[in-house]
């Protein structure tokens, strides 16, 4: 994600990712109501946000939580005093957690915590998380699938840079990847977490079925689009067409049911929610500039990292015009991308 | 202290407050094999760093006490498995703390955390750090004194901009400010230590007797020539007297007697060492422009909010002038700043 405050910034493009917390809103406070176990008898509560980025999408997330929370420590019937929070901001190493710090709201009432590092691993102690969130962050990666890089692979991903639904042993290698990587996030969440503690998570997905024709989906936007706008570039002799196939996203949409699959194998949650939320941030994105803004925001670093930064301003100017003359990409009632809200439980040890 | 790492930065400009962890290295080992309690029945050990800035000197006593518990885990006489380290970086909200994470040490056996805010007060939970740090930081007040800043009280420190010796009711208001401090300090860090834990606290002092005739201390350094400087500057008129006036510098070296009193008087701790070291890093010092610039990299964000950035460098200049015509002054030798390393244990509860 891009840094800072600045035109291309994160904070300044991510309208997409911040419409979705408002929908999960009522289903998060129904289930920190029904279900969360708030006996714990430690003076202190771990919330913990995976992918939080900046903080300007996961603010207002923590504020509803905590809210939540607190209502139900308030509650007539509970005994227990409310203990000190604890928000363990988690992102990669090298994301802008000054940007984050600096414009936390005023008046908080917790101590804010930055926890670097990738979440596929174990990042928090044993016990210590009592409430987990994590919101369009879990479609990324450990690392792109090896075979859709390698040449010598049936799975090989020549010329494109994302996996698209007509090449099956590509989208089965990104599959298989992100099945690994959700396993493991959930095995190293069910150590830091206690038992009877709550997981909500909002994963972009794509319906089972869509048509080509006439819909599209974030991954088949960036896949077609900003792709052969890649290969454009590469036509033109910007740099060579290896260089493409050598360059491939690391992050895959599910399907409801390849996610629910899953979250069902792992032994230590229980699925509580499994709701499908229209994607409510698509038409923050209504103009064409506003989402090659968003695209930008998040692709920046991953293209400068590879192609160098001085192919960016062409290639975003490329993928306008590509989007502009594109009838069925161009509006956004097509897009039929989802939101996955999963509430999980963690299971009595 | 100056982000980043350019040539004003505190990581280039630091190494006067780098070199005293090799002096206390084996004092702070010795402690650690004595006395520290390893019998930690949780699989996590909390290490905390207040004041890390952007972890230059951090990383170097980090890697000291890990080595040395992770040694006294190894010992044949010890039951119980290695623990899995968790280092708490603390510092002010406004510290570049994307630094620090992105100039962490390869390979290191621990997760880093970053947890901003007042050392002062409350930062972490009950019971979740077994060894505390902290060096070259604990001279910062958590503000001004009031007094010293109040036209109307007899410790108005008119035309200076830090306590000197002369001024008894300003070194009054100043060592009540650093006595409180120091008490709060220690009074959230008893809530948030476990018992048997240790904390060691490196913290630049000054002897109860040196001769200001043919010696210096830092604090004498900056009051006399950075103060004068700044008086220069506005009797030429780049800013009020008035400016300077109500502009203090929030820090205070104490004598070993004082910081003994200070911290004898909590009931939490038992000091299990009091050394009074050489101050190692003066003869890292020893040009001119060296120690203006070290001077520079602690002081340039608290100077540009009060006098704004435009008379940096004109007082930067001047201030080395000052310092190459003062003979005194000039020579490191003469500088009578000493360091006292502090190993305290939390008692039992």
């Amino acid at each position: 994600m891009n840094a800072g405050e600045g035109p291309h910034s994160y904070v300044r493009n991510s309208s997409c990712q911040r419409g979705v917390v408002d929908v999960a809103k009522p289903i998060i406070e129904e289930e920190i109501a029904a279900k969360l176990d708030i006996n714990t008898r430690q003076n202190r509560f771990g919330i913990a946000d995976f992918g939080c980025s900046t903080g300007y999408n996961s603010f207002p997330a923590i504020e509803i939580i905590t809210q939540a929370i607190n209502k139900k420590y308030k509650s007539p019937k509970n005994t227990s005093k409310t203990p000190e929070f604890y928000i363990f901001f988690n992102d990669v190493i090298t994301n802008d957690f000054n940007t984050l710090f600096t414009s936390l709201p005023p008046n908080i009432n917790y101590q804010a915590v930055a926890v670097p590092g990738d979440f596929h691993g174990r990042l928090l102690p044993e016990y210590s998380l009592h409430f987990v969130y994590s919101s369009w962050s879990l479609q990324w990666l450990s690392a792109v699938p090896e075979a859709v890089a390698d040449g010598g692979s049936p799975a090989w991903n020549k010329g494109e840079i994302l996996y698209t639904r007509d090449k099956t042993l590509v989208c089965d290698a990104y599959l298989d990847r992100f099945d690994k990587d959700i396993g493991s996030f959930l095995e190293s969440r069910a150590v830091e977490m206690v038992s009877g503690g709550l997981m909500a998570l909002l994963v972009p997905a794509v319906p089972e079925f869509w048509n080509p024709e006439s819909e599209y989906t974030i991954p088949s936007d960036v896949g077609y689009l900003l792709g052969s706008s890649l290969m454009d570039m590469a036509k033109k002799g910007r740099f060579s067409e290896e260089k493409v196939d050598s360059f491939n996203l690391p992050y895959y949409f599910p399907t409801p049911e390849q996610l629910k699959v899953i979250l069902i194998k792992n032994q230590s949650f229980t699925i509580e929610r499994f709701e499908i939320l229209n994607n409510p941030g698509k038409h923050t994105l209504a103009s064409v500039n506003a989402r090659a803004a968003c695209f930008r925001a998040v692709h920046e670093r991953l293209l400068t990292d590879h192609f160098g930064s001085a192919i960016i301003d062409e290639l975003f100017e490329l993928y306008t015009k590509k989007l502009e003359a594109s009838p069925v990409f161009v509006n956004p009632d097509n897009d039929k991308t989802i939101v996955i809200l999963a509430v999980l439980k963690r299971k009595l040890i």
